[in-house]
């Protein structure tokens, strides 16, 4: 059940199924784009370090070379827009920017601030960037399930490829060393039906203690 | 806007907030948490996969040994229920089930099947251990979020904690080698207000090609 303009939870997380085949005339202006990447940023991450950069590609001609990148994926090229997920693996050198920003806008009290910067400037550096890596590909998962729901409650259809070659990314869209890309979001128009799939029976992922 | 008893995405998203302060008295049905968990598994996964597992701590004296195991973290033990999304890195060996029931279901041909079956043995078991915990990481992300967003819908508040002693919870709950823990989500009824937080401007996170 809706009403207005917006769509309930459950009515959106069930309607939201992987969608590869686009229309490729279809455009989705810079400005809903953005919109959509913004209303996700609620998302929560790991001490509000907010990892998560976006590359997003519109142009046809680069669409095209992205194809290439991400095994000859169709929907690379004709989606309306490719959202690059990214991760900044040195998400915490922005912890004082953050946390200031938390005590202007009077979320938390300045003593506050100063615990969470001394244990996020304690922590973080001093584990690998293999754990760090994680950190922000858990993150992105949550803001990239966000995206993708408020995709679809705009109409839109979307497909998560994680299936690409990172390296060939990070050279060709210059990527700096402490950015590492996780995941490609095509967002376009759907040109054919929505397949669904099976889910694996609760008692083989499930159990309470 | 909403309807009924369910609310709209927006709303549920934009209600969400991390809560660390939990009524310990509050309770929440096996019945409840498994139908909030099942809700969730409408999300997508890598090759659909469904690499996510879950246990879900609910006994008080084992909620107290989880707090000890995630830095003192008083949530672990007041919430009413701790989510462990773990992620199973042989998640490939499924592949044959799940590409069975696709068909069964009818929402793909034999041949799909065949071909998905075919190109998940060769390259699954031909990554490394750390890829596949990646995938297996991104793709609980994405869960993650629709777990959260599920509670709030339903009343409850969470809070993400990636911050645990991962061996020592693993050796606890007798983990198999190839379930690894990737993150914990309380869930229980508020006991104080929800912080809001800060998020970074979107020119420092968000460009266009």
């Amino acid at each position: 059940m809706t009403t207005g303009t917006q769509a309930d939870l459950y009515s959106v997380m069930h309607d939201r199924k992987s969608v590869r085949v686009y229309d490729p005339a279809a455009t989705i202006s810079k400005e809903e784009l953005s919109e959509m990447i913004k209303e996700a940023t609620s998302a929560p991450s790991s001490s509000n370090l907010q990892p998560w950069r976006f590359l997003v590609i519109q142009d046809t001609a680069v669409k095209k070379e992205l194809r290439a990148i991400a095994n000859n994926q169709e929907q690379a090229e004709t989606a309306s827009a490719v959202i690059a997920v990214l991760g900044d693996i040195e998400m915490y050198k922005k912890v004082e920017q953050i946390y200031t920003q938390n005590v202007t806008e009077g979320h938390m009290p300045e003593a506050s601030k100063e615990a969470m910067i001394a244990s996020t400037n304690r922590v973080y550096p001093n584990v690998s960037d293999e754990v760090r890596k994680n950190i922000a590909t858990f993150d992105a998962g949550l803001i990239s399930m966000q995206i993708m729901l408020i995709a679809k409650e705009k109409g839109y259809d979307t497909v998560p490829m994680g299936g690409f070659d990172k390296e060939k990314f990070a050279e060709r869209f210059e990527l700096p060393s402490n950015v590492v890309p996780i995941v490609l979001i095509a967002v376009g128009k759907a040109a054919g039906p929505a397949y669904g799939s099976s889910r694996l029976p609760m008692n083989e992922i499930l159990k309470f203690i």
